[in-house]
């Protein structure tokens, strides 16, 4: 290339938006802003009364759109050769699944002053957990009638999903849901914005979306049927008319910036709108996602991805979150799993129960730091906000077990980063098991990049070194990567993904490899914690011994301790 | 009563001894003073290698009888009608099971400068659990060759108890155990001291600590077969020769006041000393005990009494830590069981934890009293110090079960009260299920006096009103009590232990009532703590459904929160 060219990221988070400007040649960062959002509890619109709701305003992402890209820009003009017209592409990722539902126009209900007050009509956000009955009923009427829909989801639809909150909806505002002339997934409705679509019905759905979450697949053409929908509600039969028929893998461009957003921004009008994806999948993407790697984006959550080629035979792996063609790269199976809190387990522990801040979380990991595996005599579950893999349950509890009057708040810190490690080690047993390569673990994420000891344990833990990812926006690099890969080689971007990853991507120089005799100790826990997984989730098979699990874990304790009885 | 008596009563708690002087004639205290042993960790020496040892100086205890009781005395002086000539008894209380190895000449090996420094001569403080696998090999022996030794302590041996501990050091201290002329239980070592004894053998022992503790009977003949006790070792049998034949309820004098101790103190010598007790025992005498009245001691641990005229046959209760004729009073069966951590739990959370103190303990009752009962979602297991009745098992620990990323720690502190209460609860069954009547329930101790938050909950969860002792030290009144009647009436006691306590306890007027609603949800709430206790306990036949658990408690949870999923 005779001159540099710039891609975009922007990165729709759970409480802000971050975009990025980024080098094509080597994905170096010149431009950077995060905007927080302005309404509700840090960007997240609660209610009392409804412990499981979470909403977001539309309006948020509109603002965040125009005041991060715009900062971010601002911040690159003064960056060396770097000028707004050498930018070539803009690529979107997202929490997800958070539909909201549109107008005819492709406008948010909720911008609408007649719905502003309605929480309905708000975007419902990934951690929005009101749906649990739609979900298990979705569940059990699939089972029954068209099994087939599961296949690829785990075998169990989530609360968390599109259908359930679009139900819920029609069961608890069916004003709402009467008003919506569709509903979009975020991930689709921001590149709709920046592409000026202003029909609901020309909006473009990313695969990503719909396969892992709304039970799209080409098997049996497209959204589930009407006669599956119908047997939940005839008007959810009725919305799917006004929904989509294809959904489309990234690669191919959503669209072309719009006049508006071009003159907005700085930018030249009709650049291309790469096809939106979850965070997650394009943190993949951004942390050079390849066969037989798993990239574990650790933050609130852990969303946990690998890709397989699309020739080879992958069978569905019961309790992942989806197995989707397309999903994550074109030609490539994109498989998801996750556990549903993780650094949020962390935050709980230390800023809900022991009142601190980030000085405490410090203080912990340095005490955690200097205990041995199994010294503390603590195994705890890491379901304080359910279990996404492999049980696929919200609706499960945190535990905490073998406390002493001596236990400390750093033991129960590091016992709760040990449960999300056994939980991470769960899934990459079941992805093993259903024949899913697993040779290199990449993380990113904040605890990835700050908290040595919680990559240690994962490292000991899951018997596997822990690499990480080279950028602190994996996500956002993601995005630009696809942008680049959109704009193709032609217009200054790359013909592949590969060659893209390859130069945009890096890899942290610092890996953290399992220990033998840690590994030895935290067998015998994960034992333990499979136990209690096993019985207080219901798999069936289990043969948990709980009469003598606080006892075996005492000899652990004991014996890791060099302490008499 | 031409003019006023007086008796004293003498209470060896775990970190400090209170003298009490008694006016006979209602109880009230005219003189008492606290004696905070100065040795170790508020009087408990610690060992970092064994987390488990718990032991004390007996020179505390010689020192804390002088000052404590010669400042009660002098406390005493200044009140109207007080003389020290009037003083006509003395009753001593202690914590037990807590040995200690004495000479030939009844005095503490670790006086002795030569056992200065050796833990194991000293005194065998209850709470030490280094005995964990002696008890075992002791219930397991029992079993198989003399079942029936078993059968009035509940069915297991306790490492909190005398035979484990003294095998204990046997095994990992034998020239302490050598040197030993004889062992003592803290209970009958006091009244020793004040009586003068220089015999090892002369010692007067009590049923309290004989029948609840050493497995004596006179069904046997005394403590266990000397064929029974070689089967453990062959010097324990040989000890046996230099123990005791025989040991006697409260009631007669275990001695009477020495010259020395009488010149020390400015009393009479001669004045009866009565024998020695256990503080729960004698806090049960000092709490106005009466067959069908359960008195909870409640502390840092819970020690429940009751009795049962001897004329009645009362089964064998398994999981009680004692049925002894004439425990707690002659021709009566005391009838003892306990929690190991209430208190102690609370302050775990509140110190341990939460780094508060008593300013934390109270915000946290206020806001706990302020949930419904059930609204927090958590069930807990009161097992952090293991669990004494009735599973009799000090290698169980602690569980928190139901937590979210929303859970606080005032909803934590209060799934602990409740724990300890279904622990309560677990009790009141068991004697009820093997023909115990009860049907009035007494607490005391300072939490029943301060905390009503703790008092609702254990009359909601119990289904009984919670009554609470007039006398804030009623183990030091129950002992001044023993004094009183073991004087006799003809020197201005009383005849009969009916009537000194008529006359010298009293209840307090307030009370706490049962609330049906709260009951109800209880009742939901101790089933789930009924299965996690007997899964995790190893009670055989239990139906534990711990695949539904979880959810089975959020729907009490949304429930008791009106909330909708």
């Amino acid at each position: 290339m005779d001159a540099s060219s710039y891609t975009i990221g922007i990165d729709y988070g759970t409480n802000s938006v971050r975009a990025v400007v980024v080098d094509t040649a080597d994905g170096r960062v010149v431009g950077t802003r995060v905007f927080d959002y302005p309404s509700g509890d840090q960007g997240v619109l609660l209610d009392a009364k409804q412990p499981h709701l979470a909403r977001q305003n539309p309006a948020d992402y509109i603002d965040g759109l125009r005041v991060s890209l715009g900062d971010a820009l601002k911040a690159a003009d003064g960056e060396p050769g770097f000028s707004r017209d050498r930018v070539i592409g803009i690529g979107v990722d997202t929490t997800g699944s958070t539909p909201l539902p549109v107008d005819a126009h492709a406008r948010p209900l909720a911008i609408d002053p007649k719905w502003q007050t309605d929480l309905a009509a708000h975007a419902w956000l990934w951690k929005d957990h009101t749906s649990a009955a739609e979900a298990v009923a979705i569940t059990e009427t699939a089972r029954v009638y068209a099994p087939e829909l599961l296949a690829p989801i785990g075998g169990t639809y989530s609360s968390e999903w599109w259908w359930s909150k679009i139900w819920r909806c029609l069961k608890v505002a069916p004003d709402v849901f009467d008003a919506a002339a569709s509903w979009v997934e975020l991930a689709d409705f921001v590149p709709a914005v920046l592409s000026g679509v202003n029909d609901s019905a020309a909006i473009v759905r990313c695969i990503c979306a719909a396969g892992h979450k709304a039970m799209y697949s080409e098997a049996w053409g497209g959204l589930p049927p009407k006669a599956f929908l119908g047997r939940l509600d005839p008007k959810l039969a009725d919305l799917r008319d006004r929904l989509y028929d294809k959904a489309y893998p990234p690669g191919r461009p959503a669209g072309a910036l719009s006049e508006y957003w071009a003159r907005a921004l700085g930018l030249r009008p009709g650049i291309a709108i790469a096809m939106g994806g979850f965070d997650a999948h394009y943190g993949a993407v951004g942390s050079g996602i390849r066969t037989g790697t798993l990239v574990k984006i650790i933050g609130t959550s852990t969303c946990d991805c690998a890709i397989a080629p699309v020739a080879d035979t992958i069978a569905d792996v019961p309790g992942i979150c989806g197995i989707v063609n397309g999903s994550i790269m074109p030609d490539y199976f994109g498989i998801e799993a996750g556990q549903s809190a993780v650094g949020d387990l962390l935050k709980w522990w230390v800023e809900g129960i022991c009142e601190g801040g980030e000085a405490l979380h410090a203080e912990l990991t340095r005490e955690a730091a200097t205990l041995s595996p199994g010294q503390s005599g603590l195994v705890a579950l890491d379901w304080n906000n359910g279990n996404r893999t492999v049980l696929v349950d919200t609706r499960l509890t945190g535990l905490i077990l073998g406390q002493t009057l001596r236990t400390t708040r750093a033991e129960i810190y590091r016992a709760l980063i040990e449960a999300t490690a056994y939980g991470a080690r769960a899934i990459v047993e079941r992805l093993r098991a259903y024949g899913v390569a697993i040779d290199r673990v990449v993380c990113c994420g904040g605890i990835a990049e700050k908290n040595e000891l919680f990559m240690q344990i994962y490292a000991d833990v899951i018997g596997q070194p822990m690499l990480i990812a080279g950028s602190p926006q994996t996500p956002a690099l993601g995005a630009a990567v696809a942008a680049a890969v959109t704009a193709g080689a032609g217009d200054g971007g790359y013909a592949t993904w590969t060659e893209a990853q390859d130069r945009m991507t890096t890899l942290k120089a610092q890996r953290f490899e399992p220990r033998a005799d840690a590994r030895r100790v935290y067998d015998a826990l994960y034992g333990i914690y499979r136990e209690l997984h096993d019985a207080f989730g219901g798999v069936p098979g289990g043969r948990p011994d709980l009469a003598t699990l606080m006892k075996r874990l005492l000899a652990v304790k004991e014996k890791a301790s060099g302490a008499g009885v």
